[in-house]
């Protein structure tokens, strides 16, 4: 019997494009001619919708209604539509998620308020892995606060869990390695404790199934401009427990979280729900763009996401293998299951590496030392370009490695 | 000798308006026909260079670029190189201005800065009267590090400032009277016992000279939406003075503020100068609409823009008082200087006054219980449209106070 043939070849990739249940959602994203764009998980690509809605937001908007777009256009309920929209993504509840501020500004307003909820315990547990804007963020708060945040390392944390903290913040997905924490048993864990768990979904919003409400998460932020594709600096969203929502203060108050703004009242008296951590006068013309933005998400299950988020990430891992130098490494889980959206290897000339696969059009990124990050955004990828992309990234790294 | 007519028509507006040093500049502006816009003190008109900048950093920058726009088309750079082109206009030197943020979050910011600063001062003191915004935020600040919000009322600032004091923390015009404070002196107050200077500029930073340096004074935030014409919910700016940034540190650090941000350090070491109070990913379609809109500002002396505002709310306040019901009467300082760029009317039904103004295309605003607001953004106003703005409310009213 001759052997079954297991290889990765263009065609066999074209045949999972061909049953692919998000491919007639490509059409849903601007797409350059000849790239192969692996960095969504860095800035999302351009969704369809958006230069229409930012023309109008501006010309007919901002230029025709001026003031009065904040009561005839929606405006001011921008933060809670749009929270409400991402919520489903991240199997949160209406009245749950908001949309404002940056993804650093949002953790520091949530761990300040746990903090503040919490005067029995000044410790912020972190994890030493964890980005450094969170790292720097966290530890911005409790100093505010005279607590202290705990770094140790990812496998210490169930230890380093005790009734001192109060809070447990960690990135769901690691932004160097792509793994995946464990969400739901360090929420579990954190909870035992007394703690509250709060987790920064940068890079699993839109990627892949968080189930925030599932799991009985407390508090959780993140950025819109990587899979949720909001644009540049889209704004982030903050997500609080609906149970939760009565016993926080927003430690950074400002006049939209007020019960009644326009009493300009002397006394702050916080708004009913999630709009008591709203701040200031939201980005209107930046929240548009993330509404026509999140028009690519309509009627695609997360779980379909992530089953082919696995797949693509299957795929390129096995690409690699077989076709990379021995120099060319997999840094990231090889079980698709404690992996996020992201590819990173290793490889001792890893810039050179990325700029090469750049060169022929395929993007990624470089993380100082040693690391090519390629990340795979479902919604607009397909097979065959991700089997390129991992041919192109190995032929570079071989050339490389001569 | 017959007396000399003084009172004010059309054809003695339009003569103004044929000798005005800024009628050249009106057509920066794309005006809605028949609308006498009188609240670019909330939200300032679309300058004509917005619409093609959103969508060039649209359909150019995010939807080509992707993720190297970053780099290739100055984002990362832009919230100091607005701050830069915002610094001639309050007169502030050239890195002393950053854009990023709400107002809310950059005030809370910079007294936070200052009490961590000046540890041996628990007290930030403002006034009474000013924006509801200001009082929460500067709270939230003082309340974080178990300091002391001191409200007093406006008279009695001088002599509340003691050495208790870490900032005296003022918004420089009155959101509902136009009100200006004594900048200049109560900066000077405020450093004869030690204490910094702190002024919101969301109602003067675009309509008149502010000279932060000429007056020493330390930190200042505003928003760019009024008279900078930023567009809805633009980001705010922040200004620390040259001298004091090495002294203060950001509270709300984020890795944009770090020092080698992609050297993703794990810890905190705050950028030299005023990039070390940026937090995190700016807003790239806010900040291009606020760079097209800038545009308006070149070549565009500051004095100019304060005579001619000066001189239209002496027209409005002279028609009000000529045409004007008895219960029509000026909230505002009837002198000039002592006042911002716009004039409040006091009447018994004021939310139909406005409301009847606008019907006839003049756009104010109401504030509870009894207040019309009218602002003069000087760059797209004629003092014709000025003119007939004063005579409809001054009919408006009339008709209601029968």
């Amino acid at each position: 019997m001759p052997a079954v043939d297991t290889a990765w070849s263009i065609e066999r990739a074209r045949a999972l494009d061909d049953e692919d249940a998000l491919g007639g959602i490509r059409h849903r994203f601007l797409r350059p001619d000849g790239l192969v764009y692996l960095d969504g998980n860095s800035l999302g690509m351009l969704p369809t919708g958006v230069p229409e809605a930012t023309r109008r937001v501006v010309e007919e908007e901002w230029g025709r209604a001026l003031i009065s777009g904040w009561t005839e256009c929606g405006w001011m309920e921008a933060p809670e539509r749009l929270g409400d929209r991402i919520a489903p993504i991240i199997g949160a509840g209406p009245g749950e998620v908001l949309v404002a501020d940056t993804t650093s500004v949002a953790l520091a307003k949530l761990v300040g308020a746990a903090l503040a909820a919490r005067r029995d315990r000044r410790v912020v547990l972190t994890s030493a892995d964890n980005f450094p804007s969170d790292l720097y963020a966290a530890a911005g708060a409790a100093r505010l606060q005279g607590a202290e945040l705990r770094v140790v390392d990812r496998s210490e944390l169930p230890a380093a869990l005790d009734e001192d903290v109060a809070v447990c913040c960690l990135t769901q997905v690691d932004f160097r390695t792509g793994e995946l924490h464990d969400l739901p048993g360090l929420t579990a864990a954190a909870h035992e404790v007394g703690a509250l768990a709060l987790f920064d979904l940068c890079h699993s919003a839109g990627a892949l199934p968080v189930g925030l409400g599932e799991h009985g998460v407390d508090l959780a932020v993140g950025c819109t401009y990587k899979y949720l594709n909001g644009g540049p600096g889209s704004p982030s969203f903050l997500y609080v427990r609906e149970g939760l929502q009565g016993e926080l203060e927003n430690p950074l108050p400002g006049w939209l979280g007020h019960e009644t703004p326009f009493d300009f009242d002397r006394r702050w008296r916080p708004a009913e729900g999630i709009r008591r951590f709203l701040t200031s006068t939201p980005p209107i013309l930046a929240l548009t763009a993330l509404d026509a933005a999140l028009d690519a998400f309509e009627g695609v299950s997360i779980d379909t996401v992530r089953a082919k988020s696995e797949r693509l990430g299957q795929l390129f891992i096995e690409v690699i293998d077989d076709l990379g130098p021995a120099s060319l490494t997999v840094a990231s889980p090889r079980e698709a299951a404690r992996r996020g959206s992201q590819v990173s290897l290793e490889h001792p000339r890893a810039g050179e590496v990325v700029a090469a696969a750049a060169d022929k059009g395929v993007v990624g990124d470089f993380r100082s030392p040693g690391l090519c990050r390629f990340g795979f955004a479902p919604l607009y990828l397909s097979y065959a370009e991700v089997f390129q992309a991992a041919e192109l990234v190995s032929a570079a790294a071989t050339s490389l490695s001569d």
